[in-house]
């Protein structure tokens, strides 16, 4: 059965015209966290729920997914990685998603999320869970509701359903093999760095580093390491991210906190990272599968990749340690290249997920893992949960948080419905040191290149082995083709013992 | 007949959501004019049109129509400057206008106009007029069409149909009568002027004058008058604008000079004054008829007002001019306030309307005036346009233009198709100095105020005789009420020659 071009552009002329209008609700979500002024917040909300609801009406449409339908039947015996098979699966896919969804229970959600952020932050600064509590537990019985309207017809359970929005076709028992094998030479390494008598100096790093210079220091090395400020800008915020609103605009966004130099300039590069990857996507495949990023996981392996693996290696110090010590003279005035290094690489288990260590950061995500699944499939109670969580962070990281505000109400995450989002991080980590070894392997010594400031070979290898295909194969197909081998935990392991253990004078953890 | 509040109710929630969209567009267009990415302009176009089609679609809906004329017929009792009456009015000729031009003519002038404007550019490059020849005989014949249309069935002329369209209800007569009271004795001024010996020094103001301290300046003397930071914000751009982008979201938009320091400042008051009047506007009503500005004249009155009859003031330079010396210290050593505020109020004929000053800057417009209407009623060929152009440079300001670029090449209006533009700009230079008078007399000395830099009264005068009440009464009813008579070219008259004649030491011009 031959595929009908008529009713394939058809179906990507509606698409297109539904990312029209969603990309210009994230042009509108950029401006509010950019510098809107603070009054214009509520005619804001307005605007952008009128938009998603359009945006929604266009992508269930039943025509559109009766001619999607036709479409994926047409494909049955076709290549189903080709540009036009995996748009018609993939749309198809994403109809169905959203058409298993009723509006109401939609509606319910986007409510209880609105509220959910809310009283999570009145909850924080009053540092009480307590006034949390029933909106959380309302925001997880939405959510599981609709991760078991996700499920029906499926061989996935309730979390997978969910985790599927940000990490498609990804398996638990998968995750949980990679976790599992992540922690034990993880604390391993960590307890053995915290034993060492060999510790960084990060005092020169909390030097105050005016922000007009961390601002222009950030912006040349976003640009060295390939970010194009030609389709695209770097701009401030209070919680960084990346959006993109067109083929050729990717928007980054970092903040500088003068008294902490790693902030703004390793925020600066992981956020360049998922920039670079939006920007190697296929503009003209642009608002359909082919030229969208294929996972949450997948993006944070590039943004971690460039902050990581590259940011923190020593080769790219030694590049580009005499411009910044040249760039902020007065505060790194006699530190060494070594000092400075050792510096960025401080592994010391800490309270909040943000501010942790490449190493100590995996931690974190591995307790969330545990605990919402926990919260989704009923065996834990959001009334036992800030004990649950405190009784983890004891026994995994070996501190214990003095108070909510630090412990389980830190990240916004489950109050705005993101149950599934958190293992996309660790995942994200995981595959950024496969991905990088591979690409050492087949580039050769990347070492000699970033020493030179020279970073183009990567990139173009990401380009080629990740962005360029989009979503026409999953997360995980990708990373096996590119690194010839499934996702596994061993290279993050050998990447980390490899570069602290020099550091921190381990002989073997 | 009372009028049906159901009926009223729904066809302001139409409305309101046309404006959702519309303010959603020109949100997009903010942002690509202050910063967005280069290459993102083609994506950009394709999501304002897109939701443009979506305004259009909803203000031109039979059915929406339908419940306008029934709401207008409703009304015929009522007291037709009321909210609800005003309302139904405005929305059923807005409703009226809209249905007029068939869809396939909005589109042609769209393409022509975007085609116009490129053409414009490319010939102004060039210094070519013959490029642009044909493409704006196009855009004439065009537009001519569109006023054809609207002027059917009503007593207007083709050029008042599309006079309409920025200044409602203006008749060309009036506009002719103030214009020509207003030419005489302003070519007589500035020949005195040109003749006198005493000059003013504006070397001072062509010094170096940093960006950033502009930039905070420029700022500060914003809020001082009344703008509101929290409603509104101030960035930059290549061609300064004000924008609301809803009920509490105002922004402007101005461009520095480093060796110019009047372009940044007096555009920022400019600017803000646009601004303070959109922040006057009844929030409630935003999207409606008592929440939008009146008529473009209308508007750049308040924003003339500001910059003029209080900024390049004599008592408003007492408040401010120890703070700018302060600022500006090694610019302005041993300037003294005499000597700047000449040189801000320099008169000179030029060949450039946006560098004109606030005397000759007339002259510019009552050309542009003549002009159009000649195009419009083929009375002057595009051919033969810059023959006229020269010869009236000639006429009115003494200076030819060497070369077209700096002659009928200068403004992007009639590219634009934007007919019917240029007289708002010296209408609202008239009614500023008018609505001036009111207020002196109204509110008492202005002057002692504005020693002490306060500006409240001034602008709660503002908001209250002309803010408040929107589009409820017309520009020259709200002009009138506000004043106790109708728009006359006097005021200007006597508000320059009292100003300027003292400066150059004119008895009497």
């Amino acid at each position: 059965m031959a595929v009908s071009q008529e009713r394939f552009d058809s179906v990507c002329a509606r698409a297109r015209e539904a990312m029209l209008l969603h990309s210009t609700a994230d042009t509108l979500e950029w401006d509010e966290r950019t510098g809107m002024p603070i009054a214009a917040g509520e005619y804001r909300a307005q605007q952008i729920s009128t938009l998603r609801a359009l945006v929604h009406e266009r992508r269930t449409d039943p025509a559109y997914g009766d001619d999607l339908q036709q479409l994926v039947q047409e494909c049955e015996n076709e290549d189903p990685h080709s540009t036009i098979v995996a748009t018609a699966r993939q749309l198809h896919r994403d109809w169905q998603r959203d058409c298993k969804l009723p509006t109401e229970l939609v509606e319910r959600i986007s409510q209880a999320t609105v509220r959910g952020q809310q009283t999570w932050d009145a909850a924080r600064q009053a540092d009480d869970f307590s006034i949390f509590e029933d909106t959380l537990g309302n925001v997880i019985d939405l959510k599981r509701e609709a991760g078991q309207r996700l499920s029906e017809g499926t061989d996935r359970s309730v979390y997978e359903a969910l985790l599927d929005e940000y990490e498609p076709d990804a398996k638990v028992d998968d995750i949980q093999q990679v976790f599992d094998d992540l922690r034990t030479p993880l604390v391993k390494l960590i307890t053995a760095i915290k034993e060492s008598p060999q510790q960084p100096d990060t005092s020169i790093l909390e030097r105050t580093y005016c922000i007009d210079d961390q601002r222009d220091f950030s912006h040349f090395v976003a640009e060295q390491i390939g970010f194009d400020f030609e389709r695209g800008r770097l701009d401030e915020t209070s919680h960084p991210f990346c959006t993109t609103l067109g083929p050729h605009d990717c928007r980054i966004l970092t903040r500088y906190d003068p008294h902490w130099l790693p902030a703004g300039l390793f925020g600066t590069m992981h956020e360049a990272g998922h920039g670079m990857y939006e920007q190697g996507l296929r503009p003209e495949w642009f608002g359909l599968p082919p030229g969208s990023y294929v996972s949450l996981g997948i993006h944070e392996s590039q943004s971690r990749l460039w902050e990581n693996q590259v940011g923190r290696s020593r080769p790219f110090w030694e590049w580009l340690y005499p411009q910044t010590s040249e760039a902020f003279q007065s505060q790194l005035d006699g530190v060494s290249l070594d000092t400075f290094h050792f510096a960025i690489n401080t592994v010391r288990p800490s309270l909040i997920r943000v501010e942790a260590d490449e190493a100590t950061y995996n931690l974190h995500i591995i307790i969330r893992f545990d605990l919402e699944q926990q919260l989704i499939d009923g065996s834990l109670t959001v009334k036992d949960l800030p004990e649950a969580w405190n009784a983890r962070y004891q026994s995994d990281l070996g501190i214990c948080p003095p108070s909510d505000a630090d412990g389980v109400l830190q990240d916004v995450h489950w109050s705005a419905g993101l149950i599934g989002y958190f293992p996309t991080y660790t995942l994200g980590n995981v595959a950024a040191a496969q991905l990088f070894d591979a690409a050492s392997e087949q580039i050769g010594d990347l070492d000699e290149l970033f020493a030179r400031g020279e970073f183009r070979l990567l990139l173009d290898w990401l380009r080629e082995r990740i962005h360029f295909d989009g979503r026409c194969y999953s997360g995980s197909e990708l990373i096996e083709r590119a690194t010839g081998t499934p996702l596994s935990a061993t290279h993050l392991v050998n990447y980390l013992k490899s570069k602290l253990e020099p550091l921190y004078g381990i002989t073997d953890s």
